[in-house]
């Protein structure tokens, strides 16, 4: 099948450039040293996840329970859910863990762990956890020198309910960094956090194995991995106009557009039937190199110049820009601000190698 | 069930709020004397349609082929799908008007009815069509001075494969009114573009039987129907802060909000576990009442004061405002920017009355 037989608006995934991508990061992180967890919150993917692994690691990163379920359906065991848990999705967890045995999770707080503790004593269960940090984003995570670390060290040895996996930090912080100079500092900032963590933890005598950081521009940055043990990365797979104005890759890198064809055209203007669901309402290249919703490319994936998706409705996008000769019924692909945003809205991905469609591959959304 | 057993993050649905919307909008069209249409595209849920179609009308209006295919399946049977038609998706229209036999469309080019024609002619089938018309938003339609307007027109007439159903326009721009007085302005253009083409037309000697018209502002604040035939509107069922915003609704009337729960409490920061996915990257209520992503208020619906999440990751969100007292597990919920964009991301919604789940609607997403 070639691309324009497909029905309008959907998700393209190139595969050759998702393959570069992904090989790519897998290469930057043996030269640092350490093994990937690649971060699996934007395809959502088996598919895209078999290529990402990294063979001497083998696990996943993922944001929600549903993801973890879908990728323990899957056959993955180590999947770290990498959002604080909360004591009432520790049930669905137990059974997310029983059908894959490395299942982790992350807790930044001594009163989630009595939680981990309590239902581990009420079912006779125990749960793998990371202690989250934060490392100057912050978000979510302790600090490294919050007193709640050295005590929720000592109660996670102590518990039987908790097998202490490591420490776990995510520099988000990186995202507001403008350039590779400001991004590696950065990225220095999340191992120093992450290691002296660990350090601190053992200093107590107490096992920490892992010693888990990660962004997708910290992983392309950082200048040592001293002391770290696996980095989690992510967008980096599909990337996206937002990625490519920080440094993280070319715009010829993004692997993820959508698929749209033109609903009207009148004098003055174009209407595309891929709107604020199609491409998501995010708006992260404002603060860098404004693409108002999306660069609309020619179907090949060729340059048409700085045209825009302007404004969106709901399922009409706005094409703006140079002047581009495109009448009812052709189709365009509209590279995304924010892959993980505009991936979400498809339950499939039109997995493509120049024109043609090769795959078509199953992804999960929700929770 | 009570709210506070449910997997975060969740959209409620209030019911009695949803009941009470759906009855208002209906006696509000009764008393200008038209019918209605109202536009599934924010609930997308056959339950909601159930409460929403006017008895006296029995049809509903969509915005995506997937949702006519459902609401098809659900056995409704006059069923607009209100966003112009291209040729590649007749063969799928077709296959939703066998099962749909009132089913219409919408096309604003004498382009798009020939090739409607040819496709008639080719497969022996005929569509209903309506033509849009653009009543100022300057997004798709025809202006009713348009010379392409007579010509569509007639050619509609003479088609075999075009049944000609009526004139349809949005004035999607009374969102742009901040008064009830610019609003009316606006649903008299609104009204007077789709009454003054459907007078042409009929002056042609061409059955133009629907004049079709509307939006959630201009369907509340018209000051008369007159000629119209029935009025479309979609988002006031659900409310949100925009809507709020702008005089269509009260805060109090909105019926759609997620349930979250705190996952990280710091001492200068709370977040919960409803993000950019959850609550979706609509900033609409930035040009009007800043709510940033939403409106938190308390599990049972009740003001926290001015308490909204600031900021938003892909599965955090960032609880800013008012010194607000939640711990780790508690749970609120978000009311809004955009129900159309949030309602998007969920497969289901928990119907709530007070603090019970009394049902659990399926919806429909994607193309």
């Amino acid at each position: 099948m070639r691309i324009e037989e497909l029905p309008t608006p959907a998700a393209l995934l190139d595969l050759p450039r998702l393959q570069r991508n992904c090989a790519q990061m897998l290469d930057r992180v043996r030269a640092l040293g350490v093994t990937l967890r690649p971060h699996m919150k934007t395809l959502k993917s088996i598919d895209a996840a078999r290529l990402a692994i990294d063979p001497s690691h083998g696990g996943i990163t993922v944001s929600t329970l549903d993801e973890a379920s879908y990728f323990a359906d899957a056959g993955l065991s180590d999947i770290l859910y990498a959002v604080c848990i909360t004591a009432d999705k520790l049930p669905r967890a137990a059974e997310i863990a029983s059908r894959a045995r490395g299942f982790s999770v992350l807790i930044d707080d001594i009163e989630m762990a009595r939680a981990i503790d309590q239902d581990g004593r009420a079912n006779q269960r125990s749960f793998r956890v990371w202690i989250e940090l934060d490392s100057g984003e912050h978000r979510t995570g302790l600090a490294v020198d919050d007193p709640m670390l050295p005590a929720l060290a000592r109660f996670c040895d102590q518990s039987q309910a908790i097998e202490l996996a490591g420490v776990a930090t995510h520099a988000g912080h990186s995202y507001r960094c403008r350039t590779i100079d400001e991004i590696a500092a950065v990225a220095e900032q999340e191992r120093a956090t992450a290691v002296g963590a660990a350090e601190l933890i053992r200093a107590l005598g107490i096992a920490c194995p892992g010693v888990s950081v990660g962004s997708t521009p910290t992983a392309l940055h950082a200048r040592s991995a001293d002391g770290v043990t696996e980095i989690r990365a992510g967008v980096y797979m599909a990337g996206d106009l937002f990625q490519a104005s920080i440094h993280s890759c070319a715009e010829d890198d993004i692997a993820l557009s959508v698929l749209a064809s033109v609903i009207s055209r009148k004098q003055d203007r174009i209407f595309v039937d891929a709107g604020g669901l199609a491409l998501s309402k995010d708006r992260s290249t404002a603060r860098t190199q404004d693409r108002a919703y999306g660069l609309v490319v020619d179907l090949h994936g060729a340059s048409l110049g700085e045209v825009v998706i302007g404004d969106v409705h709901q399922e009409h996008g706005e094409v703006r820009g140079a002047k581009v000769d495109l009448r009812l019924g052709d189709k365009v692909r509209i590279l995304p601000n924010h892959a993980c945003m505009t991936a979400a809205a498809y339950d499939r991905l039109y997995v493509v190698e120049g024109d043609r469609v090769v795959d078509c591959w199953s992804r999960t959304n929700g929770w």
